[in-house]
């Protein structure tokens, strides 16, 4: 008979689990008959002993059979599925969701999405910032906007890989949010119940994501593509630096008016960059053309309008106002709003995404507990981006907050996020690979 | 401010523990404001990279001021504790602490036990094992019959080191119970708070306690012994042998019935020089005579009835009758008895402490989980000892449980416990070393 202190402590000496041992785990997490304490304590054995790929896929399919599929057969044309590892300034899906839908080539990108801890709030909170906003739908609701639309943005359905809201959850709490086999399963385990054909990934390289080095974006990310080869799911893996905050804006109104620049094309060209190299492989896994007709089409949607009419429609289908789209300055603006200028000519050689993101969460534009309030309206606005040329007294970036203090506070971890050098940095890319 | 959550990762990346730190993570144990969940990822990080010896310092003075202090100010002669890190057949503590009080020498024994999981009861699951004996006693209780009698075994008050109390628990369920500065620190908590002037430790080293080795077991007695130096009491530790069963007993009654036995001066002779030897390091703690004489002293409280007569003055104490320590045959036999013979003629060359305690486990002896009862006349008794002579059909141990059922599960464990060889094995002496 199998006892849960005999798998912590077979794990905790190194030695590999079989199935039977798996799915006893996975099972007891899902009908609560695990304890935290025991979850906790194996999860942490996990992240110093690790899990051989062969374990990890056994998790990542007991996870997946954990709860519902979304089998989403009302839809008839191709779905692909994009996740992103998570980083500072990421608003990607914001903007590659209506491109893929606008592109209107029978794809379809029926994306869930979630809150997130830490730096920021998570894409559902930055969509949401934009008044009447609400994600939380049902089921039937968000299919047939993604049959109508070509795709959605709302909220993780709890009946997907409800082993994973439980693990995930303990994690968050007990540092074993950064185990690369863990982030697999997670990931790997609500796409395949989410039940698209393709997947796109976007791995995260850099301070400002679980991956710090480039050897471990790899890791996952070739786990995870291995992962969606075996349960037969075209799975690509773009592996994008995270050194530096994706764009210009970091909060959550801000990063979703940033989001609208880009669909207007008129964005940051490194975020531009990043969209249209996302869209691209959506739509190229999905068959729809070759990679660089793909790149084309991708890019039209945004000098045409029509990815922005899409983000709109959402925007309206999910209860909002859409004349906020088309007109930014109806967004809220912050009570305090302070500039962070340089205190030296040079350039600029470091924007570490690690603390900007620390700064936004101080200015209140994250959470520390599931389901305390953010502020929407707080955030970073950064003017200068590495390798930029910058005087004396210029203006570096410039922060919003709901009170002087937040954004003093704010302003401390900025400062020392910024590096000014004498002679300007190497150049770099912000798609490192592709898996 | 301190989070948990820092605290776990800054353990889990293998860097030293501030005494903020620690005492904060002892406090939130001790009033509740940390978690199950995070306190086991926290003792996991713990198993994987160690304390520093000042670490365990600190963490043993912040469990030992989680709590009161049990002064016992009415007693006016030197007070020694004694401690075992427990083993398979130790029944010691019923033994040493009648021969310290029949000593007479103004020196007290007030022992606090244990009820244990896992292979057997603890001490006090074997005293109780005489009908009507409660252990669970007030602490005025306690003081008074320590006073009287010169010792008294009973129930540790849950006022003391109360962070031991939840750790402890949670180290049981969650693999965590053999590392060495958690052992260090929940020992020693509990024996500094107990207010005793002396300490003497019975470190148990082999297959049937947490030391497998003797590196471990010196690691584990010299740290004890630091830690109670700095805290100023006289603490001395014995290293003693757990590779095979203490004595011939393995069980509840059928321990305590050996100890009558030993405290008859006709017990098995290992066990007996065990005690003797504890029992004169307690007396010689308490600097009552050279060592030498100690061992005298304490030898003749053996062959003169006083130590039985003082075993027997307890039980009644404790609500027992006190015919049973005279006569053993009044004490409640079991259901079934079942004999192991040898398979073959030879010696013994191996008698597996762990895999004896597993068997006496499997007859009804231990329990899985707290609060669950015991059969208090399941165990075992060995026939043999390693190094004795045997042949082809002689009776090697006899096993008592409840159930035909559990006596032939006990038999199969038992059976994998011995070997038989062709050579006598080498001497393996009780006492190892003395630290």
């Amino acid at each position: 008979m199998l006892k849960m202190y005999d798998i912590i402590t077979k794990k905790q000496q190194g030695r590999e689990l079989n199935e039977d041992e798996i799915a006893y785990f996975v099972k007891g997490v899902t009908d609560q008959s695990i304890p935290d304490y025991q979850i906790s304590a194996f999860l942490m054995a996990v992240w110093f002993r690790g899990m051989t790929e062969e374990e990890t896929l056994i998790l990542t399919e007991c996870m997946t059979d954990s709860g519902e599929t979304n089998e989403l057969l009302s839809i008839k044309g191709k779905k692909v599925d994009k996740h992103s590892t998570g980083g500072v300034g990421d608003k990607v899906s914001l903007i590659v969701g209506p491109m893929v839908a606008a592109a209107n080539k029978g794809v379809y990108m029926p994306k869930m999405a979630g809150r997130g801890l830490g730096f920021t709030g998570g894409t559902l909170d930055k969509l949401e910032s934009c008044t009447g906003v609400s994600t939380e739908i049902s089921a039937e609701e968000f299919e047939s906007i993604t049959r109508e639309l070509g795709f959605c943005i709302a909220g993780q359905s709890k009946r997907l890989s409800p082993a994973d809201g439980r693990m995930s959850a303990l994690r968050d709490v007990t540092g074993t949010a950064n185990c690369i086999p863990l982030i697999a399963a997670s990931v790997m385990s609500k796409k395949l119940a989410s039940g698209s054909e393709c997947i796109v990934l976007d791995v995260k390289c850099g301070s400002g994501s679980f991956c710090k080095t480039m050897r471990e974006a790899e890791e996952l990310a070739r786990l995870m593509v291995r992962i969606g080869a075996k349960e037969k799911r075209k799975t690509v893996a773009l592996i994008t630096d995270m050194s530096s905050p994706l764009g210009c804006a970091v909060g959550n109104s801000v990063e979703l008016i940033e989001a609208i620049r880009v669909l207007e094309g008129r964005g940051n060209e490194r975020l531009t960059e990043l969209c249209i190299t996302v869209a691209a492989n959506i739509l190229y896994a999905a068959n729809v053309a070759d990679y660089e007709s793909c790149v084309a089409i991708a890019e039209e949607t945004l000098y045409d309008g029509s990815a922005l009419d899409k983000l709109a429609s959402l925007v309206e289908r999910l209860g909002g106002d859409k004349r906020y789209i088309y007109d930014t300055s109806l967004f809220e603006e912050s009570n305090v709003t302070a500039m962070l200028v340089a205190e030296k000519s040079g350039y600029v050689t470091r924007i570490d995404a690690y603390e900007v993101g620390r700064a936004a969460s101080v200015l209140g534009a994250g959470r520390d507990r599931i389901g305390e309030a953010i502020d929407p309206t707080a955030g970073i606005i950064l003017n200068k981006h590495v390798g930029d040329r910058i005087e004396e007294g210029e203006a570096l970036a410039t922060l919003q907050a709901k009170t002087i203090e937040r954004a003093q506070s704010g302003m401390e971890y900025l400062f020392r996020a910024v590096t000014i050098g004498d002679l300007p940095p190497e150049e770099n890319k912000i798609v490192l690979k592709v898996i």
